[in-house]
């Protein structure tokens, strides 16, 4: 039998930090293309736009006005999925299984600039947003066990606004997929006696064929197991579960590769590339704190083109998640672009 | 404090068939929505389309000419993510885990018909297209540990030709969702001594709430732990764990079922609804064939127009899935909604 090429048969390769597996099918990527297509996302329009809910002095649904920030700015979403104060349901029927669930909703606008999203913000501004990040982390870490910091980037990924901003969810509960990557994590220390990110980052500097950008303090990859065709893994080297715990030289180096990786993004299919993006942190009641190494995921949906993307369906939704070119081809097409510094 | 309504109140609830949790935010739906919307989906083409790699008579990429075909028509996929002879790996690194993965995927033609979708098909082409899912399902399952039948429907939903179809992906390997409700049924049965649908359906008709149709051989339900705004899980109620086993009567009971839950969806938004749609059986090697129970999911994105989607991105896919209008809602509009017998 011919040997195995990765790029060339189909396999499975499984994701550490939550357990699951992806398809890997190399050679479907040649299939003709008769479905839906996107737009080209043009160059942004105005720095302040007066029909804008998070420009700076505008009124927000909620009829509060905004104030005038001078960097990243975060306040209370006005239709928050989470709530402080509500009451619980009491039930232990096996079958209709239901739980409490509270918390509170943030949105944090990334700069006042209505037309600048993350590549297009210089150091100092990404570093507001980080120390933003930071702060809410740490302030809501205190009354909740979760902080889900994340952005959706793009009208192709749900975003609601235009206004480049980010959102914060956090909860009384572990959400699901943050109990799965503490239970890995944790299995994980407790069997090799190491931290699983910590060996992860070692190898893939090792093996340099999945890496996009790395400094001294974080490592960006196309992780072993990436489902979405560009997805990143960003990686903290430094000892740390939180986002709060990072240094101001992580910060920096942080705002640094943040700006690196958006803006090899940008210009992969020359286009605003969309995005959902997630910190993952070590929640309260961790099985293991020790395990946890924070990081961030990239999930960005564009596949061939600034108009053709990957669609999490059918074989996907109901099977297994399934990807058409290797990792390691995609972490080749991202170092490949030129960007400038 | 104020009594719990779950139509008011965030909570969250399990699905049983995955063990996973859904937050559910039933405030929520009042937000504004500056964000990406979709196009109307007019009526269908013509009947032939002469461009149309999957009509009648047409040659497809492959320069294959399809047949004359009356009815539903299988055929090997051109473009497989699966092929049934292809070297694995071989490879016990603990990092980079890696599996082999073999199979087959088909095409399963719905009828000769390019502009009819489920709902526009009467009842014998249908039952013609349950025949044929019966007959693949018993042919792969003699090569293949699992046979996934599928349908994407609607460009929305990554369909990438709009000739009515859907798809067929075997392989020598159980994919994770269908080893997640495996292990959940084989437990449920273990522990309670009854099959898990079973109880689910009982419990379900008995509530009625969030019924949707109903027949003596089937159930159709947006379930209790439903991700999507108008997902269904449509339950067969006779002692099945697999398509092929499905009695005539079952079968033409099937057909009428699919085709009032699909005209229904249609009437919800007066558009061509999409979803994708995704039948369940019992693997080879399960844990325990007699605990499962054939059934299939329709997750279709629309939200509140033909044109406003639910996008699972951002807190869903980094935390969990969560939704806007309660199971009950969403049952109560599609049990509203007038369809022609
Ligand atoms: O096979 P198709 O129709 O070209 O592709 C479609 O279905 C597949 C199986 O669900 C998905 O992997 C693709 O993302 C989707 O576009
Ligand atoms: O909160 P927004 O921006 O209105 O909504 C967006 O982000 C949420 C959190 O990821 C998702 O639940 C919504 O589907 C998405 O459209």
């Amino acid at each position: 039998m011919t040997q195995f090429v990765p790029d060339d048969h189909p396999h499975r390769r499984q994701n550490l930090l939550n357990g699951q597996w992806v398809l890997v099918s190399p050679h479907r990527a040649k299939r003709p293309w008769q479905g839906e297509t996107g737009e080209v996302v043009k160059a942004q329009g105005p720095s302040h736009d007066p029909s804008c809910y998070l420009c700076p002095g505008n009124a927000r649904t909620s009829g509060e006005i905004n104030p005038d920030y001078p960097g990243a700015f975060a306040f209370d979403n006005d239709f928050p999925a989470l709530l402080p104060d509500t009451p619980g349901p009491d039930s232990a029927d096996p079958v209709f299984r239901i739980a409490p669930a509270r918390g509170t909703a943030r949105v944090i606008c990334y700069s006042p600039d209505h037309s600048r999203t993350m590549p297009d913000m210089d150091l100092p501004a990404i570093r507001s947003l980080v120390d933003c990040w930071a702060q809410e982390s740490a302030t809501l870490g205190e009354r909740f066990a979760n902080v889900a910091v994340f952005e959706n980037k793009g009208a192709m990924m749900g975003c609601s606004s235009p206004h480049p901003h980010g959102q914060i969810w956090a909860s009384d509960f572990v959400p699901t997929e943050v109990a799965d990557e503490d239970r890995e994590q944790a299995a994980w220390r407790a069997s090799r006696g190491r931290v699983l990110l910590d060996e992860v980052a070692e190898r893939e500097l090792a093996a340099g064929e999945r890496v996009v950008e790395a400094n001294d303090h974080w490592l960006a990859v196309v992780p072993w197991w990436a489902v979405w065709p560009f997805e990143i893994l960003l990686i903290a080297r430094d000892e740390v579960g939180r986002i709060e715990q990072l240094s101001p030289q992580a910060r920096d180096a942080l705002a640094e590769i943040l700006r690196k990786v958006t803006r090899r993004y940008d210009a992969l299919f020359n286009t605003s590339f969309p995005y959902s993006m997630g910190w993952h942190q070590c929640p309260a009641g961790s099985a293991d704190p020790a395990a946890w190494r924070l990081h961030a995921h990239f999930n960005p949906p564009l596949l061939r083109s600034a108009t053709v993307r990957k669609f999490m369906v059918g074989f996907e939704m109901f099977a297994e998640s399934q990807r058409d070119l290797t990792p390691e081809t995609a972490a080749a097409r991202l170092r490949a672009v030129e960007i400038a510094a």
